[in-house]
């Protein structure tokens, strides 16, 4: 921050207000502390019968890989309202929420990612503004090399991996720069 | 936001971007976009034996009430680390994280909490700085009258129902103005 929003003083530091165990951005003049915290992107599985749906991106970063439709959640909307609405957004697709599938803690970017299972109401779906193409996809027409991020790839091969045993669970996870190492924590009601 | 935080321009508007669906701060000068969304609020429940340890704050909102230790994710951690994090800071308490258990969305806060089961490590616990007290409790000796928020009375109450049935899942719900008539949508691995 170069200059204060609340009183446009352009004598901003970087420091530990008092009270506080962490620096940040405050204003020398009115004494403003502006917090920065972790954002949430919330997406969804769209499925239909032994598919699911993926998008092409057409927006940076990663214009032309596939991804499942997420994006950032909004003020005012529950996790499920975001998923649908994302879904809505990229894929011109609507869907029910099934569960809460992946929640993926990624330090690095502040960023955590919360993907729900959704079943794909009907097929009319359709590129939408951010998308290049959408797509319903078997498991082994997944283009796996070129899955926009981590996170997706993540969440689908354990997808594919509980579909197999017909088991679905919570998975909480981090994604690390290391990532592919990373273990996963399955979560269930039998824990 | 009086003043744009990149230019220090006065001339800041409440306006839909180009490209965008829904109003953002923006500066009429250098048409820098400031984006707001929901916080996330981690936290845990500590057990020892039959008992789960609560903190009597300290601070407003809500001095002198009674709550699970809780606050708000920093960047740079995931949501375990945020957890034992405000566990340390609130309670001076270590604990084992054991999974997540409820994820309430507030929408109407901009707000969605995240809350582990954990285990206590040992019984060296005290009031942290934003504590006034901190105690374990047995079902029998909560108190509910005085407890700070809706998601701890909403966690809490989920969590001693499924204690008694030893079957413990991961809880999705909603936290309204009229959250006592919302309905929680347990999700389980069998779903």
């Amino acid at each position: 921050m170069k200059f204060c929003s609340e009183c446009g003083s352009a004598s901003m530091a970087w420091q530990v207000p008092a009270g506080d165990n962490r620096p940040r951005h405050i204003c020398l003049d009115c004494n403003a502390v502006y917090y920065q915290n972790p954002k949430i992107v919330v997406g969804s599985i769209p499925e239909w019968e032994d598919r699911i749906l993926l998008c092409r991106r057409a927006i940076a970063p990663r214009h032309g890989y596939w991804t499942l439709p997420a994006g950032f959640m909004e003020n005012g909307e529950t996790t499920p309202e975001a998923a649908e609405r994302e879904t809505l957004e990229e894929a011109n697709a609507r869907i029910e929420i099934l569960h809460l599938y992946t929640v993926l803690n990624i330090p690095h970017t502040n960023q955590v990612y919360m993907m729900f299972r959704s079943r794909l109401l009907d097929l009319e779906y359709s590129p939408g503004s951010e998308s290049l193409e959408v797509a319903l996809f078997r498991e082994e027409d997944v283009p796996w090399s070129s899955l926009a991020f981590p996170t997706i790839e993540q969440t689908l091969r354990l997808y594919f991996e509980d579909r197999r045993r017909a088991d679905f669970g919570v998975h909480l996870g981090d994604i690390g720069t290391d990532w592919r190492d990373k273990r996963f924590i399955k979560r269930r009601s039998r824990d």
